[in-house]
């Protein structure tokens, strides 16, 4: 049995809750706001965002950031990716020395161009700081779904630390050392999505769907991997897996939003018609930002953003994507 | 302009003269079927296997093997695989010193373990073999929906030309040399569109069915490379992206027999059911056979075997794919 606290009570946060509960362990659950913890204190249940997971009399819930952290064995950190420093920033005078957080979230800070478990390192540095991705809609982990997911840890005795915490026969957990690559493709892969939403809508069929999939993901290893990622972990499951679980879904908003723009709404139409954040159109302006950085070829993201900030029609895009230079499919080829 | 001989006239071979003419080229269609060559210089449409797709005035149909042969710049071998062997055996006594045959079709020989390109080379050593896969139904291709392929060539020249001929504004061709790998890729990725038929027809989710996808593409990667396949083609075109489409089609017969046989039909029966030949379960004996010649380890492709051959319940197969030991993601890990 560990002892874990929960920073963040959110969809994917309750549902991680309802596994570790179920895996024997003790969870306390923290949320900034007063009207969640209340509710999740009567009703055991995140009525609003996670309706028909209960969770069991023996989790706790508070809004004392200190009650959540001190004496845990692990903190989960599970709010959304604009709230990852400043809570990471109140972790600070909290969290003890050598405490493992690990990230749920996925994003790159638009301005930094930052991953959030860099983030959490420079506002936590007394921290071991570890990530948790994959291909894993929390309505589906809520219910017992089979799920894989991989923890990324430059440590190998805390990933597996972390692995034996949340596995279980309905929840398999790989480990890694490419924290790096894993934070990555996690958010990056939302822009892809877009763009196959944008396919979609455009009333393009399965074929130009797989190819925008195939090649985003191809740019974004391209990227990661001089970043430093490790190029498997792009086409693993936090990777392409994680991609292939956004574009079948229609309540990924990213495709949502994408589907509106194909179908001829500006990007900002569509926002306002999907009326949450649409995580892929601040992630497609950190693409863009760190292909030029790393002075990495991503015409996908490319194209992503002159449709998405440049207002070009999203036919045009597509119409250029396919009538670039020949190429070959492989870096690195060598013929006979 | 080129002269081409489609070997075959099912919708793929139709389709692709379709886009062929539409290029520029000048077509010679041959079936072995008298009834289908009839069919189609009468209506100049393949109305059973692709209706609705018109070819030109200009396409020529016949029966005469050596009249689709002769003469032609590029033969396009279009026959289902398993007519593979005796086609190319016919092709023999007609095709030319260094002409170019580019096969279509996928598959394994069962027996033999060999490709297609293997075999076509082995029946008609003077030819230089080359292959076209990707993620490309024949329905979409012959609508003009934008789609992307790969042509693989062990010497360039021949990709560059066979790619100068097929690409055009919404037919994007790559070019590779890893013949073997796209071939295995595309041959055996039907074994895992059968297994995440299998997941769907037992209701599990888009987790679980991302997960079978990701890992077992993976395996695949694994299998291949260790054939001298590259890896990235596994997680190219005609590997993951041929497998994406494959999985979020009703269409495929593989994904609907793994539906059934997940929803407790047997192996027999939901081929029956299917009424049409169902790859995965050739490619899954095949795949199965390459695993133990190569000492490689295929978790997914061992319990799809056990569920199609063996009479395991699928939802035994799940969880002991779930239970497996604790592992890393990526091989060759390196920790700090």
């Amino acid at each position: 049995m560990a002892k874990i606290g929960m920073i963040g009570a959110g969809s994917w946060g309750t549902a991680l809750t309802w596994l570790l509960t179920n895996n024997g362990h003790q969870v306390t659950v923290w949320s900034a706001l007063a009207d969640e913890i209340t509710m999740l204190q009567e009703k055991h249940e995140q009525t609003s965002k996670l309706p028909g997971v209960i969770l069991d009399d023996s989790v706790v819930f508070t809004t004392d950031l200190k009650a959540a952290v001190e004496g845990m064995d692990l903190l989960v950190l599970a709010v959304p990716s604009p709230f990852t420093r400043s809570t990471a920033h109140q972790l600070k005078d909290v969290a003890a020395q050598g405490q493992i957080i690990v990230n749920v979230a996925k994003g790159v800070e638009e301005n930094t161009l930052m991953t959030l478990s860099q983030i959490i390192e420079e506002e936590v540095p007394q921290a071991e700081v570890a990530v948790l991705s994959g291909p894993s809609h929390a309505e589906e982990v809520g219910k017992g779904i089979p799920t894989t997911i991989v923890v990324g840890s430059k440590k190998k005795e805390i990933a597996e630390k972390i692995q034996g915490i949340f596995m279980n026969p309905v929840f398999r957990v790989y480990t890694s050392p490419d924290v790096l690559g894993i934070e990555l493709g996690a958010a990056l892969k939302n822009v892809v999505a877009l763009a196959a939403g944008v396919a979609d809508g455009l009333g393009y069929g399965d074929n130009t769907k797989a190819a925008l999939i195939t090649r985003g993901i191809t740019e974004i290893a391209r990227l990661g991997t001089a970043m430093g990622g490790r190029r498997e972990t792009f086409f693993g499951l936090s990777g392409i897996g994680d991609l292939i679980v956004t574009c079948a879904s229609m309540h990924s908003r990213n495709r949502r939003a994408g589907i509106l723009i194909g179908k001829g709404y500006t990007m900002e139409e569509a926002m306002n018609e999907v009326k949450m954040v649409v995580e892929g159109v601040y992630s497609a302006k950190a693409a863009l930002g760190l292909a030029h950085k790393y002075e990495t070829s991503m015409p996908i993201i490319e194209q992503v953003n002159l449709v998405l900030f440049g207002g070009k029609p999203a036919k045009e895009a597509v119409a250029d994507l396919m009538l670039r230079d020949k190429k070959v499919e492989i870096s690195d080829t060598e013929w006979e």
